[in-house]
């Protein structure tokens, strides 16, 4: 969520305030429930946005799932409270949260601070030291500018917390993060996954923050969609094949950089960051690689995308490495992606506080021999000896063998049941120490997270593709969308009111869709209206059909960044258009 | 909900329970979280099942949104309190609740009356007769058999709650259904379509119920997906064009039927049920006929699948008239689909509770001239005489006119302002009688809605595809799913472990997952086992390189449902399986 500000802020009117605007009015987004004064946080996509979102999210299940043969799964967003107990959500998920005494609105205390110290990292901070910089700089109600010196800084946990079934009995919560839904159903995932390392799932659904103060339109929002894939990987195995990634270009901004005084983002390629050691996990790398190819493929502007890797201070304890992708919006960076090695942080947990086993059993190279201490008790003594007991007893001899041979060097031996000790004869406990040969152990599989927000890529492909210029000395605003996510290809509209016209113009829309083509048709308004709303809404091409269509079978065809327009057959149109948009062709090289 | 016993139930094994078995084993969905025990009402969906229910999405969107021509949106999940107090969520979406004196778990009190009494419909009852029937029957709790008479029974509301930022200052509910969503956008809404009725909006996703006693599987569940569409209509406006659907056979089970001693469903058409009147609106007819091709091309038995109407009692308020589509599940009919005539319901309670209005302006085919008394008052005379009141005095005058012209009838009209009588000589208000000329009127749109269960559709395509049958004489499982539903539609192998077999195989996988088809590759276990295991998922065609292939450059390629092969050659692969795979030709006319 760093929102740092980035070299090339500059003063300029921003364009997100232009596209936020726009958004509302063309149906791509607007927050949510407006009769009713909105909620901060919650955002509707429209029409339009629901079909760009839509693409976005197809185009990474064809990347990070089907392409890599990774599975799919959709599980539920409400989830019980041991799962948070397990994954640490319910202990540290938290916000520092500092409440006005005037006008009772609350707000993030880090926040405060940043904006009005020099802290440029006040999340860090121990809560005793955030209120005693709120005391010492004076710091005041961003809202009413009442003081807050003095007001408690507490710990808010941000998951929507709810109940489940009547009454409290089953506290259950909103899911922070569509990866618990993947971690807790290992077990079953690596059968499905036929017991065999690496394997990845992935999801795409709805995550939930409870947002002490939601900001800046789909950026930082309360309930938001994320696309997720969990690599889980043998910590010995074989890492990833780099071949097809070695040599696309990232540009990096190393922990090293951002510590040093004249510390800079470069250039380079993964393959050689990872020869450098910039980037110490090649699966990280690898995923680096395979996602720069795939923001250019959906139209991020690459000069305005880093790869930043987190600062010590800022990762996760459990986590041994952390780059985040973030894109340039305004001037300043923020999180589109984040690359995290996991270690066996997730599955540990869930392995310890539940009742199934969270590991995988992994072949040996070659079968290994080991020597393992067994006890084989007598039990014709045992019975007698100990009764009821006698089963704890030799549970308790069985863990002693396996914890400390030396104890059965002696004649007797002494377990405790119960915190009575119990002695018995070594000899009646048939101890020995046996050779094995094993074929493998149970292991606990590392976890390679690529976590992506949807929200913020789709902000990120809008704001890079928003453009202004000028047609025939008006001004005009459209959206460089690539034809390949643009929420609509190609709009068909008659160049004026007329039953002949129309009719060919609806026959038209409905042979491009029957090829699977996205098309609008639109008859309102004069035909230069028509234009400038598909310009408005980035649709790449529009097709005009006038009288002369009636005769000679042709219809203009005008392209949305250059407005150029040729005339083409209207037979030719479905194979044209289904050339323009994979790329084949340019609108440049169509011959009329 | 309803879950009658269908009139061909019988005591057969259930193929309910092989299939959850089958669903779990194969990844098509299973209970959520049962490392922790699992939590009733929350299923995942594996792999299997998230590609089966994503197709089952898409089939729907391709013909409820794209092909209608309608606007599909993306709203969130988390809707704040006054969305609910509008809609009668809050107050009417209860169930009721008997909680056992003994060992405290929860049940819905009228479940317990209807499976233990002659009462069939005690949903409708009112509390405190349900209180009587578990007194006078002796009703006892169905978890550990205490008595459950003297308990009280309450309404319980089925949102889940949360709260939204810190604090309870902002409650908000996870919305019950995708439907609100909409509704409370239509001010925008209607701008996206132009302010033209009849226009269409389609949303898919999660809906939530927080159910006393969450039951079968996937059937009754607390988080499920629906996909719903609100047709916002002129209710003086053109109905639909039924040319296309007036042929479709449907078989409908209307309240007459149900009412009548010796009543049954019975197939006819739409156009026929029209015209008898058995379907009473027009849009209704229109949306089941497309429902019911609909059904039947993701795999719908239709023999199992009829539409139910619901009775006078069990339709909400406000609908005008409600039919169900039922599917049979083991003698069981549920609910797949509501299809509800809404009236103005849903968008006159928003405009009633919210600040937005929630009309449409429609226009007159002609314009009317209509008679309107209106008021020019003389303010030289009102000013000096009421001062400050002057103001208020003006607008009494403008509502007296609208409403009672005859009080201008005399020399003097009195008007109240703040309790106190005003008069004033009618020569001073500038009283008139004018024609005035309206191009048309605000009007609140009526609501068209099917509403779809995702789950449970999912559910009823398994059920209706669970085949058991005998392959040279072992029992063998298999899912009939239509090859555009199936979540995988080839697999390919290698017939045994073999580098160059394994190398062909991988490649061929590559090229048909090139062309778009969904493929799974499986090397593991001998080539029956395989075939087994893709018979169980539902994988229409297996494709399996041998020796031969090496030299021959031909696979064998099986069916699944007849289990017959055929010798095909590579280089066809592609067009044959995409063909077999549009039905454009059979497995059965295709030559080796």
């Amino acid at each position: 969520m760093s929102e740092t500000d980035a070299p090339d802020a500059d003063d300029e009117p921003r364009t997100s305030e232009r596209l936020v605007e726009l958004a509302k009015r063309r149906g791509y987004f607007f927050q949510s429930s407006g009769a009713y004064g909105g909620v901060g946080g919650f955002y509707t996509f429209g029409p339009q946005g629901a079909a760009l979102k839509g693409n976005v999210e197809d185009a990474w299940r064809e990347r990070f799932a089907v392409r890599e043969g990774h599975m799919e799964i959709d599980a539920p967003t409400i989830m019980p409270e041991p799962v948070f107990e397990a994954s640490g959500h319910l202990d540290t998920f938290d916000d520092m949260l500092v409440e006005c005494p005037e006008c009772g609105e609350s707000h993030r205390a880090d926040h405060v601070v940043e904006d009005n110290t020099e802290y440029e990292d006040a999340e860090g901070l121990p809560i005793p030291e955030v209120e005693e910089v709120i005391a010492e700089y004076e710091l005041v109600c961003p809202s009413c500018g009442a003081g807050l010196a003095g007001q408690d800084v507490e710990d808010f946990n941000l998951m929507f917390a709810t109940n489940i079934g009547p009454g409290d009995a089953q506290p259950g919560y909103l899911r922070p993060e569509t990866a618990q839904g993947i971690f807790v159903e290992f077990p079953r995932l690596k059968e499905y996954a036929r017991n065999t390392l690496p394997f990845g799932v992935t999801q795409i659904g709805r995550a939930y923050r409870n947002e002490i103060s939601p900001r800046r339109s789909i950026i930082r929002v309360r309930e938001l969609t994320q696309a997720e894939l969990e690599l889980f990987v043998d910590p010995e195995g074989d890492g990833p094949d780099l071949t097809d990634v070695e040599d696309v270009p990232v540009t990096l901004y190393p922990a090293a950089e951002q510590n040093a005084a004249d510390g800079r983002a470069y250039e380079t390629t993964v393959g050689e960051a990872i020869a450098a050691g910039t980037i110490a996990d090649p699966w990280i790398g690898y995923f680096l690689g395979v996602a720069a190819e795939w923001y250019e493929s959906i139209g991020v502007d690459m000069d305005r995308l880093r790869f930043r890797q987190h600062l010590a201070g800022e990762r996760s304890h459990y986590a041994s490495d952390c780059w985040d992708a973030e894109s340039e919006i305004d001037g300043n960076w923020i999180e589109l992606t984040g690359f995290a090695h996991r270690g066996d942080y997730d599955l540990s947990k869930h392995d310890a506080h539940s009742d199934e086993r969270f590991t995988i059993f992994t072949q040996y190279d070659e079968p290994k021999t080991v020597e393992r201490a067994v006890v084989d008790p007598d039990m014709s003594y045992l019975g007698p000896e100990f009764g009821g007991d006698a089963g704890r007893v030799v549970e308790e001899l069985e863990a002693l063998a396996a914890r400390d041979r030396s104890a059965f060097d002696g004649d007797g031996v002494t377990v405790e049941v119960d915190g009575e000790r119990r002695e018995i004869p070594v000899e009646k406990t048939g101890f020995a120490v046996e050779e094995q040969t094993e074929a493998g152990e149970h292991i606990v599989p590392h976890v390679i997270e690529p976590s992506f927000g949807v929200d913020r890529l789709v902000y990120t492909v809008l704001h890079h593709a928003y453009r202004e210029d000028e047609v025939d000395g008006e001004p005009r605003t459209y959206l460089e969308l690539d034809p390949e996510i643009a929420p609509t290809f190609v709009g068909v509209f008659p160049l004026q009111s007329d039953d002949a016209l129309e009719e060919e113009a609806r026959e038209i829309a409905a042979t491009l869709r029957a090829e699977g083509l996205s098309v609008t048709y639109d008859d309102s308004g004069n035909i230069g209206r028509r234009y400038r709303r598909q310009d408005e809404v980035g649709t790449p091409f529009c097709v005009t059909v006038d009288y002369e269509s009636l005769d000679d079978e042709a219809v203009t065809v005008r392209e949305r960044d250059t407005t150029a327009q040729k005339r083409l057959p209207i037979a030719d149109l479905p194979e044209t258009l289904a050339a323009l948009r994979s790329g084949e062709v340019s609108f440049d090289e169509l011959a009329e």
